[in-house]
């Protein structure tokens, strides 16, 4: 048996998510049934560094899984393409040590938050960004952004629904970014909670939008409440951009 | 009677093209279902500056069509795209002449065709651009584009299905665009034949193949039989970009 680490992209907007449920659509179930296929009928069972949610995109997940086959590691790429739907990829394909794990392993990742800023309707930009419509003052921000810099417990940045106990995550940069049309957010972070990242991009356009003060993020924080916090923003615009090892 | 010019865009990807066909989601069906809609139920017909096919998009398709609505301008754009699909938004909105014609009062029109350079398959991509993994000599290909530019019989690049007697056109302008991994061919002309775009599209990257010499063109021109061109290119990389009249 040999352990593959596996980069993969995928468009998530006809996906119900990356994780394997019944009779839907997932990524992980596309994977797993291109696996079986190559494997002629036997389950390999895949791993990735977390999961992502209906209509989130991802750049470079990683997963990874165990294969009997001696296939050379660029062939890898080319069979599995072949076997994926056209809204996976696999990026790059990559030998790991029997005891690699993509999630306990993962030191860090990387997501984006993309809003396209327009009032105008744009059908190409419709699964991939967020549409604000609304002004935003750039500067208020950058002014909120070093106050989640740091390690802090974000239940107030998290969906109720979460039965992780340890809330306590380190957010080591957020980068606002503006291109053209495009504002994005770049979050890097050791981990990230259940809908972590978007309700820190809704946050945070609460903040440009005026309805919440830079300065009140640190109470927000402090009130380990969800309600505290701006809403959560759609899932469309989010990226898992990278995954650190 | 008030004749309304609009300018939309449309991802043409999950539409049969844009003429109404039986039984098939067309762009040209989904705008006449929201004017019927806006009218309570009485039918508008709405007349294009031309066709797409299936799976080509725009970015600057123009229409007209005739209401007893008094709509300000500004409303018309809200009340359409509230009840369009999101994958056709309206761009603008005019008050046109009695007697104006998205169709025959066309004076040109600019198409561009998108090439994704790149042996890397990329979800995002997939609609968006004809991915194109070979290499390509882009100055053989700008050696090629003058011979096309100018009045001639294109009845080598244009579908053999066509029943357009004159088979004349000017192309004023081709301009080939390096940016990132994505190589951008421009074409203004004042008319294009059915699959001309395409066919021209496939034509050049024969030529940066080295499939096809650029000073075969005229050669192929000559011919005047459309086995002497180049492929046609796939729907996807083809965007109707703009509309001048």
């Amino acid at each position: 048996m040999q352990r593959y680490k596996c980069i993969i992209s995928y468009d998530g907007t006809q996906f119900a998510g990356y994780q394997v449920q019944p009779s839907k659509r997932t990524v992980q179930g596309e994977i797993e049934k291109a696996l079986n296929k190559l494997h002629k009928g036997i389950d390999v069972k895949v791993s990735a560094s977390g999961r992502t949610d209906a209509g989130v995109h991802a750049r470079g997940q990683v997963i990874h899984f165990d294969s009997p086959l001696l296939i050379p590691l660029a062939k890898w790429e080319v069979a599995l393409n072949t076997l994926l739907p056209d809204d996976i990829a696999t990026i790059r394909t990559e030998l790991a040590a029997d005891d690699f794990h993509a999630r306990f392993d993962a030191k860090g990742k990387e997501y984006r938050y993309f809003i396209h800023r327009s009032a105008q309707r744009n059908p190409f930009k419709r699964h991939y960004a967020y549409q604000y419509p609304y002004s935003l003052d750039v500067k208020k921000i950058n002014k909120a952004v070093p106050f989640l810099i740091g390690e802090h417990d974000f239940t107030s940045f998290c969906s109720a629904k979460t039965d992780v106990a340890d809330k306590v995550r380190e957010i080591r940069k957020i980068e606002v970014l503006e291109e053209e049309d495009m504002l994005i957010f770049r979050f890097v972070g050791n981990g990230f909670l259940y809908n972590m990242v978007r309700i820190l991009a809704g946050t945070l356009l609460g903040v440009g939008a005026g309805d919440i003060s830079p300065e009140s993020i640190p109470v927000i924080l402090e009130k380990k409440d969800r309600a505290y916090a701006g809403k959560t923003a759609p899932a469309q615009g989010l990226y898992l951009w990278e995954v650190h090892y």
